[in-house]
Order: C-alpha cells, then sequence, then structure tokens
C-alpha cells in the first residue's frame, strides 16, 4: 500500500484548480488508475468542488451528472478511492486521478468499468463481476 | 510486440458502435493506455465515423474538435497509435483503446499527457520531453 501523502496546502490546491479547464457545464473528466497496477479502472466527472474536496481530503470524489450533486466515491457501496497523486494533461482538460481502490470500481460489481469488447466478433463482457451489485447497493439497486 | 489481430468483422464492428452512447456533440471520450505497461497515454474524443475507423484498420483515429475533423493520430508527427483492444465501458459512454504507441503520445514530446502534478506545494510538471516538439511538427508548431 502507498504511503498517503500529506494534503497539498491550500495555495497549491487553488493552483492546481486554477490550472483545470472546465468544460462549459463546469466539469472535467476525470481518469481513475490503481496506483500499482497500473489498471484503469473508470472514468467520471469532477467540478471545480469535486477536485478541491479530493485534493483536500485525499479521497476521490466526482460530480454525479445524473443526481447533479458532489458524488463521494463508495460512499453508499464503501468502495472508495483513496488519492495516491492526481495529475492534469498538457491542455489542463483532463485528470488523472491515481487511486487506491477498495473493492470494486464498478456498480456492477467488475474490478473496472471497461469490460465490453470485441471477441469472435461479438461484442461481450470479458470480466465477470466480483461481487454481487446487490451487496454494494441493497436490492433496490437497478 | 503484441500480436496484431485481424480487424473485426463488419457486424461486430457495427454491434461496437451501436452499444457506444455519445454526447450531444456526437462524440464519445477515448482513453489510450500503452498495452504493456499500462501506461494512461492521453485521452481525446471519438465520434462515430472515427470509432469505425479504428476498428476497421487497426490504428487510432480520434475526433479533432479544435479542427473538426477525423484525427489520425500520428499523421503528422509519425506518433502512431496501433490498437490491441478497443474496450467499452458499463454505462456505454467510455471508450478505454489499448495501443502500441509509436514514439511519444503528448505534442508537448512526452511519452504521455498526465505530467503535471503537485510537487512540494507547487504545480510542476514531473516528467521531461523526450522529444522536441519542433520535431514532430516542424518549427512552425505552437
Amino acid at each position: 500500500m502507498a504511503d498517503t501523502p500529506p494534503p497539498p496546502c491550500p495555495e497549491a490546491r487553488a493552483r492546481f484548480l486554477e490550472a483545470c479547464h472546465f468544460n462549459a457545464d463546469g466539469l472535467i473528466p476525470a481518469i481513475a488508475q490503481q496506483h500499482d497496477t497500473g489498471e484503469v479502472l473508470m472514468m467520471a466527472w469532477m467540478n471545480a468542488e469535486a477536485v478541491a474536496e479530493t485534493l483536500a481530503t485525499g479521497r476521490v470524489c466526482y460530480f454525479s451528472r445524473s443526481r447533479g450533486a458532489l458524488w463521494r466515491k463508495g460512499e453508499t457501496s464503501g468502495q472508495q478511492q483513496r488519492l495516491v497523486d492526481l495529475r492534469l494533461d498538457c491542455d489542463g482538460d483532463t485528470i488523472l486521478a491515481l487511486v487506491d481502490q477498495t473493492g470494486v470500481a464498478c456498480h456492477t460489481g467488475r474490478r473496472n468499468c471497461f469490460f465490453m469488447a470485441i471477441r469472435e466478433d461479438a461484442l461481450v463482457p470479458i470480466a465477470a463481476p466480483l461481487v454481487d451489485p446487490d451487496q454494494l447497493y441493497g436490492h433496490n439497486h437497478a
């Protein structure tokens, strides 16, 4: 397990936020990658508040476009992402979050969200769920 | 070097395209990851034509939002991406392209685009260019 670095000082967090180019909806795409294995876990969106909270708390927070609210990853399922490093790309319009994922990243119970691919000329899931989504979210989760 | 698989049949490519949820602008974000090292190289956008061309040719093609045209990665710089596997996420709204990157992915001459991070309370580049951008694009490139 990687060391948890201390959160950056407020000024450094402000510099990071200033360098982010949010889109017309005030959002920036954020890719989550497991820091040690390199597995790409998921892609979601952050608004400025989510970026600021992620940097301040060391726990990854997104913005849920469907709910229109901050989405503290794992707050329902327990499958949190501890921040190891937050990186911004050359154009300032995409974030890469190196994380330590507790359990699984995908709401389907799979370790990562990118499991549909073409095999033998059919589009199929190439990974199986590791946990039952009902266990993560309760029986009423669609 | 990974084997180059034969391109999927037209029907499988059509299934993949049908499963893609393009946004209101007809675009879907696509993450490029070096297939063997796991390095996340860049994030760009594809339209339906770019997805179709990528699957048909085995060479990654994006859609340039600034130019409003297909962007065959490497057509100017020579820094192509050979497709190893194209994956779609659980919601069908993000693509992960496993690629074999020729040279560097970033227009700054760095191997990947995600090189800005906080170190010692400052936002700094954490990787140096491996090649001079002038060599990739000629001296008039901004």
